[in-house]
C-alpha cells in the first residue's frame, strides 16, 4: 500500500552509458525472486559512495570503504558492483568479512580484474552467516545477462520488504552537452539514514573528477537520503553510491565550475525523488508526509525537531487514523532536546491549517479544519520556531497495524 | 493485556496518617468514571516533586513548581493535591495557566487555606481547553468523600488508558519505628519520563525536613520513573511527587543519617515498583523487558545504549512476535550514539542465552535457545561493552497491534 507511488515500467528508466547491469536468482534466502545484481562499469568511470554510521556496520561495507580508498590511491578503479538481498551479512565479525572479500574474489576471477576493483553490498536479515556458495553460484547468470537497459531488473534485484521497484531517470543539457542519470534504491524499514539510506545507486554518464564525485555524492545525501526517516532504526548496511562512468561528452573536475552546479542540482532532484519513494513505501505506510521546520537558530536544532515529529509512535499513528490529535506534535518539539526554546513563539500549521499559535491553541483554529488536513494522503507539518532563519525538511510516513505485522512476519 | 500485573483490591493498600484522599466523577471527558481526585495533607507534612523536562510543560506543571517553591521559602505549606484526568491542560499558553489557578482557587476556597498551598495536576488530551466548571463543580463531591483508605478509589480515579489501577504499599521499621509507605501511579503512552513519569505520588507518614524530601525525590525517580519508556514519548504533564506526612514517630533531617539511607531504600524499592507496573500495563503490551548495560565507561553510554534499543520499533515487534530476530539489538546498539564503541568486544545474552559473541554470532548459539526465551513474558536482555565498570537498566514493554489500535482510537 504504497503512498502515491507510481508503477514504473522498464522503459521509464533511461540506460546509462558506461554501466551495465545483470540479475540473477541465487536463492540467497528466498527461491523464485532476483536477489543478486552485477553491475559492470566502464574503466573511465569514477565512484564515490556514504555509508551508515551504525557502530556495527555491516562487513561489505567496511570492504566498500576499503576498495574506495584503493581505487582514490591510483591504480585499482572499481569496475563492478555486486549485491545482493536476503542477508545482510552484519554483525557476522571476521567470518563475515571474509565471506565478502570471497564474493569480490569470485566475480573479479570472471571479469577479468582484482577482487579491490569490486564493491560488495548486502541487504536482509542481521546476524546470519552469508550463503556465499549460493551468490557465487549466481554470478554466470547475473553475468551473462549484463546489459545497459536492464535498471528495472536492477530495482527488482535489490528490494527486500519493498512493495515496488524504485527508480527514476532524467536527462539534462549541460553546457550545451546531454547527461543522463538514472537511480535504483531500496528500503522500506530500517529506515533513519544517518549519512546514506539502505541501498541508493546514481549513475550519470558525466566523466567527474574523484574529488568532485565524492564532494557531490555528500550533497546530494545530506539533501536526500537523510532526509528521510520510517522508524527511525538506522540501518546496518546504509550506502548511497554515485557513479560517473565518463562515457558521456560532459567533464566536470572542479566544484566552482558552473557546470557543477548544474549537475548537482540534476543528482540531488533524482536523489531526492529516489529518497521519497522509499518513505512512500514505507512499512505500512498509508500517508507521506513532509515535516518542516524553519525559523531555527541553526540547521541542526530544526533537523532535531523535525525527527522528533518524525519518530514519535503517538504522531505517527494519530496519522494513520486520521485524527487530528495535534498536542502530540507540539510534546514531541517540546521533548525534541532543545533547551532554551520558547514554545510561547511557537506556530504549528498543518497544511494552510493554523493550529498553534504562539505556543497554545489558535483560537480560530476549528477542529474540523485539522481533520480535512488529516485525511489527506500527503500532509505538510510546518513549524515556526521565531529564533532565527535556519530551517530543515523530513520526509516520513504514518505508523499502522499493517508495519507491526509486517515486521512481527519478516523473518518467517 | 498488561504482563504479570496481579489485580488489586482495596485492602491491599495500606492508609498513610495524614493523607486522606476523595475522588469524583466530574465528566471532564466522559461520563461515569472517577476522574478527579483531591488528596489533603496535615499541617505537618512537607512535599517535594520531579516534573518533565519537555519544553511544552502543561499549565498545572508550571503552577506546582512555583506553588512548591513559595512552601519552600515558609509560610505557605502544601495543604492538597488536586489531580483530573480527561485533559492534560497542555499547550493551552496563557489562558491554561488561568485555568489551573482557577482551580486552585475553587479548592483552596473549600478547604479553607491559600490558592498557592494547593498542587495542580492535569492528564489527557493536550491541546484542548481544561473544562474549569465541571471540575469545580466536582470538588464538593470529592471532599466529601476524603478519607485516609481511598488509594485503591485514588489509584482508579487518575487512570487514563490503563487498564488496571496501579498503587503499592509497604511498611518498614527504621530506628524502631514504623513507616508507612503507599503510591499510585498512572500511564501507558507516552512514556519515556524525563525526570519522572506521567503521574504518580508516593506518602510517606514520617516527618522529613525539606531538603532531605527533595533529595530523596530526585535519587527515587532515577533509580525509577527514569528508568521506563514505553514508546519514547516524553509527556508534558509527568510529575512525580513525595509526600511525607509527619504524622508518624520517625524523623529524618538529615541525608547523611542512617534512616536516610533505610527510609531511601524503602522508598526507592516502592518507586520501582509503581515505575514497572506502568510499563507492565504499557498501551498494548505483551511482554516485559529489562534491558541491561554493563561494563560501559560511563553510566550515560549505558542508558543511551539501553533506551537505543527499549525505543527501536523493529526490536519491539520482533519481541512482539516472539521471533528471536536479534540483529535487529545489534542494529540499535550500533546506532545509540557511542561514537568510538568497538563492537568487536561486544557480548549479547537474552536471559542464559549467550547470543553475540566478541561482537558477531556467538557460534555456539543455537535458534531454538532464543527462540525460547523470546516466547517468555519476562524477558531479560544484556549487553557486556567491555569498555568500564558502569551499567544502566531500563524497563519497557513490546509493540503490538494492540499499541496501534489504542493510538489510532485514543480521542475518539
Amino acid at each position: 500500500m504504497a503512498v502515491n507511488l507510481p508503477l514504473l515500467v522498464a522503459a521509464d528508466l533511461k540506460p546509462v552509458a558506461g554501466i551495465e547491469l545483470g540479475y540473477a536468482e541465487a536463492n540467497v534466502r528466498k527461491p523464485n525472486r532476483k536477489d543478486v545484481l552485477v553491475m559492470r562499469l566502464a574503466p573511465t568511470a569514477t565512484v564515490a559512495g556514504v555509508f551508515t554510521k551504525n557502530r556495527f556496520c555491516a562487513a561489505p561495507v567496511q570492504i566498500c570503504k576499503a576498495h574506495l580508498e584503493a581505487a582514490r590511491a591510483g591504480n585499482a578503479p572499481i569496475r563492478a558492483l555486486l549485491v545482493n538481498t536476503g542477508n545482510a551479512n552484519a554483525g557476522t565479525g571476521e567470518a563475515g568479512l571474509a565471506d565478502a572479500n570471497a564474493t569480490c574474489a569470485a566475480l573479479a576471477a570472471q571479469l577479468g580484474c582484482e577482487p579491490v576493483q569490486i564493491l560488495p553490498f548486502s541487504t536482509g536479515v542481521i546476524l546470519e552467516p552469508l550463503p556465499v556458495d549460493r551468490i557465487v553460484a549466481g554470478l554466470p547468470a547475473a553475468i551473462a545477462n549484463l546489459k545497459e537497459d536492464n535498471w528495472f531488473a536492477a530495482a527488482e534485484a535489490i528490494m527486500t520488504t519493498d512493495t515496488q521497484p524504485k527508480a527514476a531517470s532524467r536527462t539534462v543539457t549541460i553546457a550545451g552537452k546531454t547527461v543522463t542519470l538514472t537511480g535504483i534504491s531500496k528500503g522500506a524499514g530500517m529506515i533513519k539514514p544517518n549519512m546514506a539510506t539502505m541501498l541508493g545507486y546514481v549513475a550519470i554518464d558525466a566523466k567527474v573528477a574523484q574529488p568532485v564525485l565524492e564532494h557531490l555524492v555528500r550533497e546530494a545525501a545530506d539533501k536526500s537520503f537523510n532526509c528521510i526517516t520510517i522508524d527511525g532504526d538506522t540501518s546496518t548496511n546504509d550506502s548511497f553510491m554515485l557513479i560517473a562512468t565518463g562515457a558521456g561528452a560532459l567533464e566536470v573536475n572542479d566544484v566552482s565550475a558552473p557546470e557543477y552546479a548544474e549537475l548537482a542540482a540534476a543528482v540531488i532532484a533524482l536523489s531526492q525523488q529516489l529518497a521519497q519513494m522509499i518513505v512512500r513505501d514505507g512499512e505500512g505506510a498509508t500517508k507521506f508526509m513532509t515535516i518542516t521546520v524553519e525559523q531555527g537558530a541553526s540547521v541542526e536544532e530544526c533537523r532535531r525537531i523535525a525527527y522528533s515529529i518524525a519518530h514519535s509512535p503517538l504522531v505517527k499513528t494519530a496519522f494513520y487514523a486520521s485524527d487530528p490529535n495535534l498536542g502530540r506534535i507540539l510534546a514531541a518539539i517540546g521533548y525534541a532536546g532543545v533547551e532554551d526554546l520558547d514554545v510561547s513563539k511557537l506556530n504549528l500549521y498543518l497544511d494552510d491549517v493554523w493550529v498553534a499559535k504562539n505556543g497554545g491553541r489558535n483560537p480560530d483554529y476549528r477542529e474540523e479544519d485539522g481533520q480535512r488536513v488529516m485525511q489527506q494522503s500527503e500532509i505538510m507539518v510546518r513549524v515556526l520556531l521565531a529564533r532565527g532563519e535556519a530551517s530543515a525538511t523530513v520526509w516520513t510516513c504514518d505508523f499502522s497495524h499493517e508495519y507491526v505485522s509486517i515486521n512481527a512476519d519478516y523473518r518467517s
